[in-house]
Parts: structure tokens; C-alpha cells; sequence
């Protein structure tokens, strides 16, 4: 077991974090971490991933342990690992260890579980075998109801803000994931490929003993939004969309994209639509601050990133009626962020209960059914700030949408921008008592300073 | 879809690998491919790896999909992306595009499944989704008995020896291997951690567009055989042991391991015990070739490490009376090596099927127990090489242990060779008509030309 917190302090945060979450619910809760997946076969596994909300209330990412909390007490329930396992996993801490470090009441085997999940709410994990041992110890299925979904609201409550803690870690995940941006922008003189790029922003991730908290983006083809394949060559007029975030070995999240020209040049027709995002994005960041809605955070983006194509040319229109009518949305199509912390998207494994506010629901709207996050800002919230602009040829292309807006897009400007396929500009940023911090600040978005580091 | 193949070549492979399985099985037989699984919430996926008996068959690494193979010929079963999935994924290849790739006779979309599977056998897939929708289908449970264990026993049997389109790619899966170990030797001088040198290992592999066969092992405490943590600092002291593989984007691995001198110089005991692993590799390789029981490779090499312990006075003894009374399993407690192909320890989904010769079953002897493969060689087979050295606190400071062997362990000598956690030597062997190949035969062994490039 390698733990790289303080005990002390991690002690206090758990003893902080289950005495809040005692506030607010008046039943038992049993949390469990989950277990190692097989990959092609049995021994070859996934590197385990701890379910998040056990993460959050148990502070290491325990394999196949379990904890009950009530009454701000903390029960841990694990096995120490046989004798046999020493042999090929060396020593592993056992459970009174891991008790005094997490600063549990109380440690049982695993068996002892099931005589104290009685009337508990839970969570379910994402490992099967591990959701089918909690429906068969509660018998009834895990599935955010009744009081798994009260546990649930209760849950994101807390995990909505973050306390020092949690912000610690997320600054740590920030700064390399900074670094990695860097590497990769240093890399893509050298590289021949997207694979070669993402290679040396991954290397600064695992080399500072972190993971990838998602699956890389690194292409040419950003406008394919989640883009997982990294074997295009890169060509001289390409831009090259990089969304690559780290994750603490504690489970926090980082969340970063820039987007840069290959020759460490943008085009003018490059430089156009990258000011236009990097407006929407400064903008964004300057209007966060407690009580602010996202949605008018993200109809800011969808507005500014409208005026902007009207000046070019590539709209007709007024841009808060073109935003009204969604056309904003055939360039930007996706939400402008999304909340972060022990998830990537935090807490979206608990559907919208945590990124929509008690009472609200996702829109129809084509501009806005993809928001992640419709809640006024709260200090201590960590969020995303990413507009984009893309030219994704399934939306532009469809017939219906041509038709629909046929008299606000001006489709033969728009074809002078053919060498911009997809610009994304991403930071993660905490919301403070009076404005926020941005935690990725040191990354540039300047197109002159990351051409500095491209041409390094 | 991204397919790095030559479609001709491919057909033809595919046709020869289903033809000869027709020869081998009187029923129709289907396989799934498996589907992505979530980590943290459900669209933040592990990367997703096809299972490898579907790899075998139909080449390529697609999702949710499922081939039957019946009398040489190959249905495809897959469905279109949805047109909704475009903005998130780009366009993707259409069941009629994979069919015409893969050479399927017809393709069909996954609801045409059911009314296929009668009387199919099947292997079950490791995502346990996939198999509870196999059970389904088949109505039984897919378990590798009935007809299921004698497709297992064919299959096994074909992907036992590989041809010429296997052998290409686990070359360029070797290639890649070695190009990252040299970089991880090259990293050592300037690395702080275990982590940086992973990383600098790690980005050779990205770079290449391949992903790891396993989780790597990079460690300065060799002695854990299984040892995926990477927050130890690198002493000047310290052995290195590096255990990392390749895996090419159709499933072909590569597993070699390494151990070096954080210093780029051995101390004279770390010498001693080094020269002593590399003669039991060296010696190995040399008596590959078909027709050789791999068991007696193991053998050997338990010898001349035995042989080697008592010339350095830690053992007592006459070489083959120690490994007789399993004396070297002290300090080489694991097994040779094992099969490689699609799978880093190949079809160890199949149990011992592949491994074991019929008839044969797994030795109680703690000298053997841990052997994958016990098999007369035969040509076109891949195997690892990979004595080691280990001082395991579990296993030699156990009373039963010290007890048992007293009088053949000289416990004062073995004292001064504390500074020898864990060294292992492993390359990838290719049985060959006459003798053998070693597929990653350029990376050096020799202590001075490791030094070479620890020192560059």
C-alpha cells in the first residue's frame, strides 16, 4: 500500500467530510470501492479505479473494501491480503493500518459486512461483480432510489464545493496536467504523429506517479469530440486539439485543452476563429462568481462566439437571436463545461442530481441539451470553462439543418475557413468568495506564447 | 474505424485461420468481441480491448460485435454506428466496409444474432456483460465445458503455433519493446523516481501508437514479482528491474524485462548474481528448438542458477539434488516463462488448456507450481525466457522455509548479498525450424552495453 497524504490531515478531512454528510441524512450509509477488472484475461487487469464517492468519504483507493458511516462514525470493512499474495504484491498494509491511517472507529473482514448493511443506503459502482454484491447484501437492487437517492442528493451536496483537502489535490492534478500541456506543445515540432504528442504529455503524467483521469484527445480532428485515435500524421496547415487532464493518485481530476497550429502558425482564417473562442473563454472566466447561473455562463460563450462569426461573415443576424435559434450550436454544440473534482465530469455516474439544480431538467434545445452543469455558482465549485468552435461535417452537412438555417449562415464565407475542423480552449476554475482562481493559469492561451513553446 | 492492416493480406489470413478451425470442430461456433467498460461513471471508459480469441478470427478490434464461423466461412454481426454518435466520434466504419476488410461472407446486424447461435460453441468473453448477454443467447452458460471446451481445445491448438501475419506483428510489438527499454536505461541518469523512468518507457510505447500488454513493472524492489507501484526514489545503489511490453492496435504483445544498475555499474555481488541469471537465459535460448520439453528449459535454468548459488557459496549442495528438493524455487520461486501471442500469458483465459500438454496437469512442488507452459516445443511457437533472482522477505524468512532448508542455505553468505532485491532477464523466443529466434534479440544483456546507454 503507497500512500502519499499526510495521515494527520487526511484524519481530519474524512472525520469533517462524514460529519457533514451526518447532517444531512438520517440513515446508515455503506460505501464500497470496488475491484479490479480483467482485461484479456483474469491476472492481466485494468489499473483499479476506486469508485469516487468511496474515495471521497475513505481517502485511499482501497481494492475491495467497504465502508459504513453513521453518526459521523467510520466503519472500514476489508480483508488483509493472504499470505500467498506476498510472493508476487510484496507487503500490503493491513486493516488495523489502513484504520489508524483513515482514521476509522472501528475494521472488520469483509464478512462482518453483511451484519451491519441493514437498512443502509448506498451508492452503486460502476464493477458489476462489485454492484451484484451490494444488491445481494442489501437485497435490493443498488439503483438511486428511495434512499439511495436521498444518500445521493446528500452526497453531491458536499461534493458540489470542495474543501481545502480536495482543493490541494486538484491544484496538484492542475500543475501537471499544466506541465503536460507544455511537453506537448514543446513535442509537436519533433513529432510526426498525434500519437507522438500525446506520448510526451502522457510521459509528464506518469512520471509524476498520476494517471490519465480520462482517455487523451490529441488530434487534427478535433471536430470529432471525443476523438480517441491518435494515428493521423501531422501536416504543416493542421491544428492540433490536445484535451488531456490528470488524475492525483488520490482520484482528483484535472481537465485541460489547448489548441495549437502544428507550424506554431496559425493561418489568418486559424487566427479568426481562435480569437473568437479565446473571447468566449476570457469572458467566461471574468463573469464567474457566486450565484452566477452557468447557463448564462454558457450563453455568454454561445453569444460571443455568435458576434464573433457575425464579423466574420460566416453568420447573418443579431447574435442573441441567432443564439435563441441555436445557431450558435452548429459550431459549438456541446455545453460549456462541466463540474470537476473526483470525476472528470464530477459525479455524473448520479445522472443530472448533482449538475442540475432540485427542479430543473435538460433542455430540448439542440444549443443546449448537452449543458453538463445548470445550478447557480457556489464558492469552492470547481468547473470547467471550454467553448469550441467545429466544423463537424455530420451537422453541417444535414440537410434539415441546411434548410433550417439557410438565411443565417453564410455558406460560402463559411468555406474560406476549411482549415479550421475544431478549436477548443479549456481551464479548470474554482470559484471564489469574489470571482475565481483559475487552477491552470499557467498554461498560455495566447496563440504568441504557445507558439514560443511550440518553436522551443 | 482506423485499420493499420493490409486488407489483402488479412482476408487471406483470416480465411487460413477459420479454414483450419473447420478442420478441427463439427459445429458452428461464435464469438463476441466484448464491449468497453466504465471506470469512474459510464462515459469514462477503460480503453477497450476486443477479447482475444475474436482478435484471432476477425483481425480487428471492433465493439459489441460477434463472428460465426461455420465450415470456413465468417459472419460478421455489428451494428452501425448510431447517426447521432457522429458529432462525439466522427464517422465510423459501416458494418458493409468491416465486412468487405475482414472478408465476412455476409454481415448482418447484431439482432440477427439469435436466430445464429444455435448449437455454437463459444469462449466467454471477460466483460461480464458480454457474457451474460452470451449466456443468453446460447441459453446456457458459456463456461468452456461441453462443446465450448473442445473449441477451446481447437482454438487453442491453432493460436499455440503462430503464422506468418502473427509473427509480423508480435516483430513489430518486439521492436517497439526494446526501443522502450532503451529509452528507460537512457532515462535512468537523469531520473529522480521509478515513475520517470516508466514514463520514458511508457512514451516510446504511446508514441508507436500501441498500448502496454500489462501493467508495467518498474521498480527498484525487484522483489515483488507483480510490484505496478512507481513512487520509489532511485539510490545510487539500487538495481532497476523494468518488466514492460507492447501491445500492437490488433492485440499482439510483447513482454520483456530488464534489470540494471541505477548507477550504470553493478556493485560485485549485484555482478555475481546477474552473471548467474544471464548464463540460465543464455543457456535456455541455446537449447530452444522444437521437439525440446519447455519443462526441462525451466529445469535448466533451475540448475545453473542452483549451480551458480552454490559457486557463490550461498548454497550448499549438488545442483540437481538442490532443485530436486526445490531449493532454487528460494530464490526463483516463478516458472521460465510462458507462452506469448494475443494475450501477454497467451490464452491463460482458456486455464491450462493452452499451457499444459493433455494429460498433463500443474505439479504440486513449489519448484513448479507457478509453471504456465508444460509442452514439448513446437516451431512458430513464442515463449518468454525469464529466470530471476529474488530475495522475498515472505519466502526466506519464513520458519518452516529456514527450517527446512538450514543445512542447504549458507544464511551468513547470502547476508552480503543484500544489495540483490530482484533481477530477471526475459526476452521473447520464437521457436524456429532448427533453433529459435529471439524476436527482441537487440536489446542487449550484457551488463557493459546496459551501461553504455545508461551512461549516454
Amino acid at each position: 500500500m503507497h500512500f502519499a497524504s499526510s495521515a494527520t490531515s487526511l484524519v481530519g478531512t474524512l472525520r469533517d467530510r462524514r460529519q457533514k454528510l451526518a447532517k444531512l441524512v438520517n440513515f446508515p450509509v455503506v460505501l464500497w470501492s470496488g475491484a479490479t477488472i480483467s482485461r484479456n484475461f483474469a491476472a492481466n487487469t485494468f489499473p483499479f479505479r476506486a469508485s469516487s464517492h468511496f474515495l471521497y468519504f475513505a481517502g485511499l483507493p482501497l481494492e475491495n473494501a467497504a465502508i459504513r458511516l453513521e453518526d459521523g462514525k467510520l466503519q472500514l470493512f476489508m480483508d488483509d491480503a493472504p499470505d500467498s499474495s506476498t510472493l508476487w504484491h510484496g507487503e500490503t498494509a493491513k486493516r488495523e493500518e489502513v484504520a489508524e491511517i483513515i482514521g476509522a472507529d472501528v475494521a472488520y473482514p469483509l464478512t462482518g459486512l453483511k451484519f451491519n448493511v441493514y437498512k443502509s443506503a448506498t451508492i452503486p459502482v460502476q464493477n458489476i461483480v462489485t454492484r451484484e454484491w451490494q444488491s445481494k447484501l442489501l437485497q435490493r437492487k443498488a439503483s438511486l432510489e428511495g434512499i439511495d437517492f436521498k444518500l445521493a442528493k446528500a452526497i453531491a451536496q458536499l461534493r458540489l464545493t470542495h474543501d481545502d483537502a480536495a482543493i490541494e489535490e486538484l491544484k496538484k492534478a492542475a500543475a501537471v496536467t499544466v506541465k503536460a500541456h507544455k511537453a506537448g506543445m514543446t513535442a509537436t515540432k519533433n513529432a510526426k504523429s498525434e500519437a507522438e504528442v500525446r506520448a510526451a504529455m502522457e510521459q509528464v503524467i506518469i512520471a509524476n506517479n498520476m494517471s490519465c483521469a480520462y482517455s487523451s484527445i490529441v488530434t487534427v480532428r478535433g471536430e470529432v469530440l471525443h476523438n480517441n485515435h491518435y494515428d493521423n500524421l501531422l501536416q504543416p496547415g493542421d491544428l492540433l486539439l490536445a484535451d488531456v487532464g490528470a488524475e492525483t493518485s488520490t482520484g482528483w481530476a484535472a481537465d485541460v485543452t489547448r489548441t495549437w497550429a502544428v507550424s506554431g502558425k496559425f493561418s489568418s482564417t486559424q487566427q479568426d476563429i481562435y480569437d473568437v473562442v479565446l473571447a468566449a473563454h476570457d469572458a467566461c472566466i471574468a463573469k464567474i462568481c457566486p450565484s452566477v447561473e452557468y447557463q448564462d455562463i454558457h450563453l455568454l460563450a454561445a453569444t460571443i462566439i455568435a458576434q464573433g462569426l457575425v464579423d466574420l461573415g460566416i453568420l447573418r443576424g443579431i447574435p442573441e437571436d441567432l443564439v435563441a435559434m441555436d445557431a450558435h450550436a452548429l459550431f459549438f454544440p456541446h455545453g460549456v463545461g462541466h463540474l470537476l473534482g473526483l470525476d472528470v465530469h464530477d459525479m455524473e455516474d448520479l445522472g443530472d442530481i448533482a449538475g442540475y439544480e432540485e427542479g430543473r431538467t435538460r433542455s430540448d434545445r439542440f444549443g443546449l441539451c448537452y449543458l453538463r452543469l445548470n445550478r447557480p455558482l457556489r464558492a469552492k465549485m470547481l468547473v470547467t470553462i471550454e467553448p469550441g468552435f467545429y466544423q463537424v461535417p455530420a451537422v453541417l452537412n444535414n440537410p434539415d439543418t441546411r434548410a433550417k438555417y439557410q438565411d443565417v449562415v453564410k455558406w460560402e464565407q463559411l468555406a474560406k475557413f476549411a482549415d479550421v475542423r475544431g478549436i477548443r480552449i479549456e481551464d479548470d476554475v474554482l470559484v471564489t468568495e469574489n470571482g475565481s482562481e483559475v487552477l491552470t493559469e499557467a498554461l498560455p492561451t495566447s496563440e504568441d506564447a504557445i507558439a514560443n513553446l511550440v518553436n522551443e
